[in-house]
């Protein structure tokens, strides 16, 4: 009987891996440090010998039905990670591969957002909606595009980078692309303390941020502010709604799902991305396309849904 | 022996039909004005009158597989015309229905955008090829979006506006809509125009468009002077390639299609406006996606395509 799925989230700082029951409980859970492992062999066989005891707890390896991993810049048809700009392992990783001979059960891999939208459709908010759009706002911007229940992959398994679409043109400087205006460079948590930043001018000696040293600013710092009605922060938060509701617009005008997921850290913000999100994506929509579409905060905890979103890709 | 189908493309000015047998050509057509039969019943018997002989011709209705519609506003999932702005039929018109009653043979409705993009799957440049994006270039920009082979539609059947996807934002007012800078607003044929209206003082006792009355000039009258050197009209096709260039790269980040065809009257201008808006596109696009995707021009006939696409829907 295989009951049970082994699901591995690989971030850019931790990598967080657990076994999972056909309920989607994580019955065990541990991490470990990404980048601490130049060679990817000495990674894998760390995630081997952490999983082995959980593994024989729920009476050996037979009792799984495969490893799913989300990862990112991974590859789904080719089931490799391929030039992650913030792994240690450069090049063309072909990972599942490797996990698939270490564990001699199937392996499927995607990227970190597609994993968490799978997560999304099996356990969470998007549970039988089949065209819906996850939007992970995080260090970076990433998305998962559902599409007649079944992950937007594209012609070559990378599609689905919203996060870099670009929605002011010649806006801001994308400090890792180069590019300039994308979505990622506003309406990530980094893009957020870049809009703080700029503020601090106009609120010069009218604003609670100014009690922060500037490298410490960060969008939790920023949400704690705007919740005990700092200007400057409150404004944050409205101008980043402001592009994201454009940019879910566009999103909407082009696959007009039913559902947009909002996920990561700037979401713990409730209403005060919410609402101008919501806004603002109402007012850039073609009339055929308004009050349609419902703009929901993830209810899974955050720590949860990588591991469950990427392990639902075998289920 | 079912060979044959028929299309029925319905413009806002004209309404085209055929007869279409297994090979894709075209053995008999016609045309009527669409916006002269207020009664939506008697716009269908004028169809079914002008195409009984052709259909007599081919030995009987028994010999057609069905029939499939483009139109504005067209709602696949429903068969529906809905609040066409440029047709003069108001509301929702059941047209499928009717059409099938009236024929007695299965009729399938889509957008004219989407069965554009379907004709160039069965027929035109994209045979094939499972992901790509037509893009219609006209009085408007329509768009029709394949995925994995299929037609994107969406949870309610109007997926694919790329036309009014805002790509400039706060820009250009769309005369119809009232959206602020949306690629129509631009790379229609009608933007293109206003385009070339707002250089006319930076150009003044410079350029050949002053030989012409304002109200005279339109897309064909810039190509013209573009062929012959104007610096104006050069500078509109530039232009208009940068923004369209720009809006390609954020589709294509959404979808990764292998594929973009442009099709339509605008598209005439081969590369004055394929090279500006290649160039374009490729700058905007994060490197994974670069030289990847072919933009090419649809080598359709512009008056038999939207037959073929409306037919092929049926097939």
């Amino acid at each position: 009987m295989q009951d049970y799925a082994i699901g591995i989230d690989i971030g850019g700082t931790t990598t967080k891996f657990g076994i999972v029951d056909k309920n989607g409980t994580i019955i065990n859970q541990s991490r470990i440090p990404t980048n601490e492992f130049e060679d990817i062999n000495q990674f894998i066989e760390e995630i081997y010998m952490a999983t082995l005891p959980m593994i024989n707890e729920i009476g050996g390896i037979e009792n799984i039905v495969g490893i799913g991993i989300g990862a990112p810049n991974g590859n789904y048809y080719k089931g490799t990670i391929e030039y992650a700009p913030n792994l240690i392992w450069k090049g063309v990783i072909p990972l599942a591969k490797l996990v698939k001979e270490k564990f001699g059960v199937k392996c499927i891999l995607t990227n970190d957002a597609n994993a968490a939208a799978m997560g999304e459709y099996i356990y969470g908010c998007a549970k039988g909606v089949d065209h819906f759009i996850t939007i992970t706002l995080g260090t970076g911007v990433g998305s998962g595009i559902f599409i007649d229940g079944k992950i937007v992959y594209g012609h070559d398994g990378f599609a689905g980078e919203l996060g870099h679409t670009i929605v002011l043109p010649d806006g801001r400087l994308h400090w890792g692309t180069g590019a300039k205006g994308s979505l990622e460079a506003y309406a990530s948590a980094t893009g957020m303390r870049l809009t703080a930043l700029e503020l601090l001018d106009e609120f010069k000696g009218n604003t609670m941020l100014e009690q922060f040293e500037v490298k410490d600013i960060d969008s939790k710092i920023i949400f704690d502010c705007a919740q005990q009605g700092d200007e400057l922060c409150k404004r944050v938060f409205e101008e980043t709604g402001m592009i994201l509701g454009l940019a879910l617009a566009n999103f909407v005008m082009f696959s007009s799902p039913k559902l947009i997921v909002l996920f990561g850290g700037p979401t713990k913000a409730g209403n005060l991305i919410l609402k101008p999100t919501k806004q603002s994506m109402e007012e850039h929509l073609l009339p055929i396309f308004q009050n349609k579409v419902d703009v929901k905060i993830s209810e899974l905890p955050e720590s949860d849904a990588a591991i469950l979103g990427a392990s639902s890709l075998v289920c």
